[in-house]
């Protein structure tokens, strides 16, 4: 097929009537499809049901030093659930805070209490300081986006690379001492599926930021969801490789089991340093006596270790694999040579990220929307929910069927590409 | 008996040699008691251990208007969770907020939240308008005035009456418009167990304080604690009470079950008229998506509904009215007479506050403590720990079992008296 960029205005208008005969035909079959949601579906669901046997009435709640679950206290977390966490967050138990069952509470909270206490040895916290701002690697999660900006911070984005965020345009930026944090996913990022590698993850511990009080926050949100067995990504434990480059007091990580177990009954934690554990544990302690330590209790009982939680997310792995490749599929018959797409093919994670043409991202997005399809809003994936390129488009293939998702993923490659021919032949 | 401060010197001398006698005696028994947590006992623990089976892999984890607990949203909570809420809030459904385990997290967010943000109709966020002041009712509950001290707020305490906190004196506070809100613990106040009268919770709603961003924090963390049966204290709905006289935006309440089922595994609310409740859940979206679903759905499907609530209470008002019971008949006997110490005698709640001789609570509690037993700091009832008459002892009755009680109730009555016959003599 020849490329849409080669084609002359006549062929174009030839390929536009056609597009468009396909949309309306496809719009008259009333779809009524959602791919905007990063949610597990009712299968997915089921994996863990056995979550909500592993604590009743018969059994003890009293965790392995004794400490009845039912009642006040511990405030970070019963021992076993910091053990089970470690694994996830790549560090040491003590290095733990087990939280409830938001992770992004969490972070939220994190980025609150740098706001508005003094960070270890530092002197001013961040509101007394003027402007703040934090870097965002785009595109990335719009929710950590949401946190920042409602928190007050100007967001400045830097780009993604195949192996993590431009470090070199982050480390231009954070000279500047009102740059106070950055974002980053390490593990299939949100939505590329991108991993830093060993590479990247060591420069980001050699980063000397200009303020001393600047933070990086990773969401390890993705820490053992891959999807194709062997074919997976390998995240180097960050916080030790902070450590061992005398930089630990940069670094907090998160994870939850949000998509282990349930989004709306998980357990959430942070990693960090002993300072940095102090300082959370000290405001913590003034909003809190502990979070629940039963759903704790239940999630070490259901999973025992790492190895239990690695078992239980192959069961994962099989439900999306077929929703994964049916996108992927899809956009490969529809959409190669076309040259006006393309698309990542992540190897673990919940998204796919896919690029239309540069300027017709929002238009693809309301083509889909006029035909029944809902996807996450174009420009979402990045800060201000604003794209410069207006050419990313986050897709969510675990919530709908394969059926569905077949459905969907060719009607977004039909409005992708009647969005390019109809930009294309605006400009000839 | 002869009252203490009627004694001679030397009547004081030789009381203080029996007193001093006594206390040897119990400090050589080698005592290791706490009577400075309020929280349950084991006892009261197993009363809820069925919750633990209210929900299990084999029952529908879905709501009654088709919403999956297990996965994302909705962000205020499953609606039958908000109606059994809405029952200890004593407020409408739609007024009803339900989050995690823990009400001190949701008070804390949400003076967090006033503080960053503009209240409806309001023009600046608290932390924009220089010193900020908070009343606090004393003797209070010291987690809130550390919550309060911990987010920059002036304290301004305010002394308790028979019926509530004193509202001439808080109403003569709140004419300077830096007073931005004012604590209260409506039932059962930790630590007297005084319960506003309707005339008191009236006059609250009838207050107009300077600050139109002026908001009152009602903890009801006791709603259904009665101990004795018909005894009880009834307190009127205090959001319905604002709403009548047209101010309900100035009222928050808040409540839990973390003294109904388990504090490690409870559910809390807030209650809030809609103008605030959408101040609420506006600034909740950013930091959440949703709380524990499946835990609010077991508590529902345990207490099917605010009766199976108050039928459960009566479970532990057994477990704890032999506990308070035996304090107080310790006290009666140990102290009637010496005319240097008063309690009070509680309907309700998870404390008994008492008044040792002014200028001696501090001392008494160091006697305790030097011979094995561990009672709240003195002070820790007022704004910065400081409790300016050094009287106010707060007792946690609910932990130790009733020989326990015993012997650290009598302990603390030789400590008291000890401590009294010493200023005495101080100042013979």
């Amino acid at each position: 097929m020849k490329r849409y960029t080669e084609m002359s205005a006549d062929e174009l208008k030839d390929q536009k009537a056609a597009l468009a005969a396909e949309y309306e035909k496809m719009k008259a079959s009333g779809l009524n499809l959602d791919m905007s949601r990063g949610k597990p579906d009712a299968g997915q669901l089921k994996i863990s049901r056995g979550l909500l046997d592993a604590v009743d009435s018969k059994t003890l709640t009293v965790t392995e030093n004794g400490i009845e679950c039912a009642n006040y206290a511990p405030l970070d977390g019963i021992p076993e659930a910091k053990r089970l966490m470690a694994g996830l967050l790549m560090v040491e138990e003590d290095e733990v805070f087990v939280g409830g069952n938001s992770s992004l509470n969490l972070m939220h909270d994190v980025m609150a209490f740098c706001l508005l206490f003094c960070l270890p040895g530092c002197e001013k916290p961040w509101i007394k300081q003027g402007e703040v701002k934090f870097i965002c690697p785009a595109p990335g999660y719009d929710r950590h986006f949401a946190v920042t900006e409602h928190l007050g911070f100007t967001m400045l984005p830097v780009p993604m690379k195949s192996d993590g965020p431009d470090l070199d345009a982050a480390e231009e930026l954070m000279r500047d001492p009102s740059v106070k944090g950055m974002w980053c996913v390490p593990k299939y990022s949100n939505p590329q599926g991108i991993t830093c590698s060993d590479g990247v993850i060591k420069r980001f511990a050699a980063m000397k930021p200009a303020a001393r009080d600047f933070r990086f926050f990773f969401d390890n949100a993705y820490a053992v969801h891959d999807l194709y067995g062997d074919e997976r990504d390998e995240l180097i434990p960050i916080l030790a490789e902070f450590k061992k480059q005398g930089s630990g007091q940069y670094a907090f990580i998160f994870s939850s089991t949000s998509k282990i177990t349930f989004p709306g009954g998980g357990i959430a934690a942070i990693g960090a340093a002993k300072e940095n554990m102090d300082f959370i544990k000290k405001h913590m302690s003034m909003q809190t006596i502990g979070y629940d330590k039963i759903n704790q209790l239940r999630h070490v009982r259901y999973f025992k270790d790492m190895n239990g939680i690695k078992q239980h997310m192959k069961k994962h792995a099989a439900a999306m694999r077929p929703k994964f490749d049916t996108v992927i599929n899809t956009f490969q018959s529809e959409l190669s040579g076309c040259g006006i797409a393309s698309w990542n093919k992540p190897s673990g994670g919940y998204f796919i990220s896919f690029d239309a043409m540069p300027g017709t991202a929002r238009r693809a997005v309301d083509l889909c929307k006029g035909a029944g399809l809902t996807i996450t809003p174009a420009g979402a994936t990045h800060p201000y929910g604003s794209d410069p390129d207006d050419k990313t488009i986050r897709i969510a293939p675990s919530f709908p069927g394969v059926a569905e998702l077949e459905k969907a993923a060719k009607l977004l490659c039909v409005s992708v590409k009647l969005a390019a021919v109809e930009k294309l032949l605006e400009n000839k």
